[in-house]
């Protein structure tokens, strides 16, 4: 295991399943090699992919924010994997290249803001409590 | 330091320059302890808030979506201050308890599987590179 | 330095000293080039070979679990020599595909619930305080 | 919301079924503030508690390791409320106060040999790429 | 355990051994709450003490210098009694509220452009790999 | 974007005018690819090389120990791009190979005993809150 990846062709019946379905949700005919690797431990593949489709879906926030918002994070987090990825998405959702300048400006600051207050050992204001 | 705040009534006016146009801003005559606080090293202070200024006005992103970004990177990092004060930053842009429960879920998901992405050690797409 | 190695031949008998108690120690002729580097600052390999030692021996705890913890460390922290190594180290200690199934699954969803904890701001419950 | 709870005398049906099975899972008639929180948002309570529930089940791992890495993770990360309930279910599972000592031993040794790894940019060994 | 904290009278002759190192080292008769809760673990407790004491004293960097990089790290992981107890060792060793202002800038700073370089996924210059 | 490189020629005055300070400040005629990719956003490259030059200058603390504090937040954070280039910076700055290792090894004691510090619920001690 360790970055081996699991054909359509490979693949059992459940983990085809998820990759049908991975497929007819995203509308298209490729299966990123995340979910290829998840395959190598099927009830993570079935439970990710199922938690990641809720989550993505459009709701109050529509899927351009979240694909920025997992952006974010993944930045913060330093996954090379996950930047790569949700990036792409993020810019098929509609990301422009002055969008992704403000994104990562914002996550850049709240990373130096985020030391400041905890370096400094600021206190919560009573109005922020509530 | 560590904690202790500077309060405008004794801050040299180049800390009351920086409170003032925090106050006129954003329109509040109320000043946060993370600026109290920075005013101990008057520098920072300065440079900081132009950073925040120029980094959240409203540009190809709005307001709500850079709060809500701010919120997702401080969840992140376990920043305590940062987690209330953005929280009722973004609640003051227009998010509601629908938003932030959606935002969580992407927040606490792409924590998720950016640790997956690690742990199976996946090799980025040859698409997700260029 | 920054990557370079010291191999056993250029070894100082400090380091060499070092190179044999974990040749001896883990009954095998190779040096991880974790230690190769560490041998540029000769009382880190010690200090640290000597640390690793006593802390990865059996104990209450048997060593594949410890090897296990040390990989879900490693996986949240994004190291990627460490999560490479202690894959190995894992394996050979006996994990199997199905427990590093499940170990990468508990420390993908520890990561998503202490962002959720963390993001909610969630008191401690008073029974676990004590 | 921010840490508002939501007991089972206000919950919502959907809210109260999921409060019940993790009653009835748990064999307790206490729910921790944690799920009392994230009811604010029931998709999201709903979700996470069907995969802790089935990450957490007996399978390759016994329950007991699982409660370690789960706590060797949010030891890692610095949650708080995570740190003190994972303690407390990983006593419930038969941690020792020398189990406990051994793992946090690991936790750290892991969190400094990360950083060596990572500060002195050791290259992956060969035999650990495959 | 979990806080509970192991007073000298109360202190096996392995752990009162230690403690008297710290207090002759240190040249105080105090010992820090963090002594006082890996004494729950005596093995840790000795040789996490042993490092430090090692790691901390003078050689090629100064006490201050280490102290100062000891706290830049504490902010950066948001380790509350890490911050605490470092920012007042730092403080005896010397450092000023000016210096604090300029470590803690450079903290901040670091913590942002490691993210802006992660997000823009930035390529290591050929110079700076050798 | 996403690692494109803006490179002199193909610049715009904005974004030149930044990197002739850049050269000048640091007496090359070299621009890091770090600079090159921020200015795919030319406000993020002109705020970010204004806080750096600033930061970075000296003042109550020296240029070296300024670039030893930022590897080491880079080495925790384990940003490969900033560890590589600041690494570099130091070394320019007149860190030799025994300060790098006693720098490391201070780095990875700080973050081995910030998770042993949160792992146990260290109370911060009375004398250090104030």
């Amino acid at each position: 295991m360790g970055g081996q990846m699991v054909e359509y062709e490979d693949a059992s019946p459940e983990v085809r399943a998820v990759y049908d379905d991975i497929m007819a949700t995203r509308k298209t005919d490729l299966i990123n090699n995340f979910w290829k690797v998840l395959a190598n431990h099927p009830p993570t593949l079935r439970r990710t992919w199922e938690s990641i489709k809720e989550v993505m879906a459009p709701g109050a926030l529509d899927p351009l924010t979240k694909e920025m918002v997992y952006l974010a994070v993944s930045a913060t987090n330093n996954c090379k994997y996950c930047i790569a990825s949700h990036t792409a998405a993020a810019r098929k959702a509609g990301m422009t290249d002055e969008m992704l300048g403000e994104l990562l400006a914002v996550v850049g600051m709240a990373n130096e803001t985020n030391r400041l207050a905890n370096g400094y050992r600021v206190q919560v204001d009573e109005r922020f409590k509530s």
